[in-house]
């Protein structure tokens, strides 16, 4: 007789969970179901923002492997519509509830259970609408959703995006791409609360030169509708005109039915693993991607950082081990990039408010300094910001704002981050150097001279 | 009395050690003279091929400060067009012989002296003719007598490289940019011998690519001229006609008054330093750029790497350390970039030949994978190869060939090397991930798991 593993969840963590597993592990000897709520698996939801504005042509490139293929190639019996209602730990069963086939329920014992159901986006009270035009972008089934609003006869022309991070901040530049008038609204004093305010006044820049209006410390209160339809945000700066209103308040992790079902939550609300990523405690299940607990490597305590590589990374671990292999997730540093129009924009480690809440007392350094030597075309300068621990000199965090082959260099912050290295040994890296590429003194060495000086001159 | 610094050579790492010695101590506690053979200073030899080619307009865009610079904003006394003949380490002076002068000798009493002559390019005897149109590219002087000789009214048509390193390579492009027929002439199985053959056969196509008529496993024997005029290149497999020849074989460093006034040099021919790039037993004197010996961190071997960005390194050490502050030039692990055409080029740690050399049992891995997400426009692949110890998987050195944004991610793999990271950590490392930037799995990523497979499979 196989073992028998459920997968809760068909994007990025569950889908490489099943995949890794099976190489390692023959149908004969493992049976592999995967149950998935929408109607796709296995697909970028990073890229949405890219379909939204049209950068990307074909909702299908966002698609690495859809359910067909997941059974024909790699014999795992995917049942997309299916949404898990309740596990039973005692009876090693979970229950699935068809959405097409009339609300159908069947049962599935399991010997492997893998929770990924990923994370749900925050969504106020003042979103609870029947009211249409309000769209989440977790997932491509609200993408879709979005695209089909934006698309119809009566153009929307008026956007309001509601929340300055990640998701925000595209989804403003994708629906102004798109032909909308693009309001961006955020509580906070800066727009992308990820990186430290002085960065994200260099963000908004950007985001008003785009001919986004970027209303920062103001509050969303309520919606207004007219025909069932939305058509202004009321804030408490003022009522807003909108035909169509995304929310990009950022995500929780998707554990109603693990807190539910006996699954050990953290303080961040989700799941507990080990390294491996077994879930805590509870024997034969595993959990991996946006819906579980993780630590930040710097600060050493629990984080939930939902986001596709680390999902795939946590899946495939899963995986391995499941397989019969060994491998851990050894934790997060915290890197992300990305784009605002030309801008390049990247953290890793810890921001200042960050290392303070951590415990550290640190030193800033900001410089200027070019991607390529001065002399080369295409030279254009770009701003690092590096945390350091006083006294120490640990690298505890960096920051980067560029136009040009600038963020992607956040990669070897991140390296020396994770590595522990002090700004004084920075200082010598042997990074590549050639007039295409760098400066005599690359960005990063340039930034830990000056952070090395600081330290050096800090009592 | 102020002390007495004199710097021989006045380029990055001479250059750089004044300035930095002179930031810590005013004039009037440091008096220093700065004797140079050239008419410039402190400029970016590296940028010669790119102003060869057209692509850098201005000769002066190359130099970072000049002569005069140094002495109104820095007060040091740069001596250009003089040659330091011999030094005096018992009475503690150095004699110099002015170009322009008649030849006129000075001494100079020293307290500190720094030795930073640089490289000499290797002349083989068979270059050693007094016929016009030969040319090494060490110098801007160099370049000067080139850019003339292409630039004169009988303007030359056909050139040859001899040397297919980077700067054979580079130039070998710049003069086909420049209008002229390159034949690149190498005796090595691939051009480009600092990366392994199976990527150095990348470069070659990409060199054919572009026009230029690739000759490797092919040595050179002599010149032939006419009316004073270098008009053939002699080889092992015929001759190959020539109005201009550019030697790209590399260079030693540049010790021979080191070695004639007793500064111990290594088995590199370089000059033997500290950490603190204090010379070995000679106390008072300093070395640093392309004349020194260093250390490979990897193979542990002494290593003489002649490159700007070392120069500029150790030049602040050097300066740093006689300013009474504290810093260590830590050693190299052999990270280069090159741009030959459309193809970036880039290598840290050792070869597979050097790996072997240095005692390693060793597997490698090597991928293609996509700069960025694969429907992200402006997605290119790229090949990454990994050499990683056997059974411990610690990665000893990486090479890329890619087309775009490519080159510069070998940054991360020389942090890697540098923190003797092992692959399978690797697999899990927090690299910045967003559509615009890189697939899901970072195609550094991609590599860690495929040497990590590797590894574990190999007994």
């Amino acid at each position: 007789m196989p073992e028998r593993m459920i997968v809760i969840g068909g994007d990025a963590a569950g889908m490489s969970a099943a995949s890794q597993a099976r190489q390692l592990r023959p149908r004969e000897d493992l049976e592999i179901v995967a149950f998935e709520r929408g109607r796709f698996t296995s697909y970028s939801a990073c890229g949405i923002p890219y379909w939204i504005s049209g950068l990307v042509e074909d909702r299908e490139q966002l698609i690495v492997r859809d359910p067909e293929t997941f059974r024909r190639d790699h014999a795992i019996d995917v049942r997309t519509r299916h949404e898990v209602t309740s596990i039973d730990l005692d009876e090693r069963e979970v229950v699935a509830t068809s959405f097409d086939d009339g609300g159908r329920e069947v049962r599935e014992p399991f010997d492997i259970l893998v929770y990924a159901t990923g994370a749900t986006p925050v969504r106020p009270t003042w979103a609870d609408t029947s009211a249409q035009g309000v769209f989440g972008v977790q997932t491509l089934d609200d993408a879709s959703d979005l695209r089909d609003w934006l698309d119809q006869e009566d153009k929307p022309r008026r956007a309001v995006v509601v929340g300055g991070g990640y998701i925000g901040v595209e989804m403003a530049e994708a629906l102004i791409r798109h032909g909308l008038a693009v309001t961006l609204v955020d509580r906070g004093t800066q727009p992308m609360a990820t990186v430290d305010p002085d960065m994200g006044a260099l963000v908004r820049e950007a985001l008003v030169g785009l001919g986004i209006d970027v209303r920062t410390g103001v509050s969303v209160t309520g919606l207004h509708d007219r025909d069932g339809r939305v058509c202004e945000v009321l804030t408490d700066d003022g009522a807003v005109p909108a035909d169509v209103v995304v929310l990009g308040l950022g995500v929780r992790p998707n554990t109603e039915l693990a807190g539910r079902s006996g699954l050990p939550l953290g303080v961040t609300g989700g799941v507990r693993t080990d390294l491996q990523m077994r879930v805590v405690d509870v024997p034969g299940v595993w959990a991996a991607g946006d819906c579980v607990e993780t630590f930040q490597r710097v600060s050493g305590q629990p984080i939930h950082v939902p986001l596709g590589t680390h999902a795939n990374k946590q899946g495939r671990v899963a995986g391995l081990n499941i397989g019969g292999s060994y491998a851990t997730f050894p934790g997060v540093i915290g890197t992300a990039v990305t784009k605002v129009c030309e801008l390049e924009v990247a953290r890793t480690g810890l921001l200042e408010r960050e290392a303070a809440v951590a415990g550290y007392s640190y030193i800033t350094a900001t410089v200027e300094s070019n991607n390529r030597a001065g002399y080369f075309p295409g030279a254009a300068p770009m701003t690092i910001k590096l945390i350091a621990e006083q006294h120490t000199g640990q690298l505890l965090g960096a920051q980067i704002v560029g136009t040009s082959e600038a963020a992607k260099r956040i990669d070897v912050l991140a390296l020396a981050v994770w590595n522990r290295m002090s700004v004084a040994e920075m200082t010598a890296l042997d990074l590549g150097y050639a007039p295409p590429y760098s400066p005599v003194w690359d960005p990063v060495l340039v930034a830990a001279r000056r952070a090395n000086d600081t330290v050096s001159r800090t009592p």
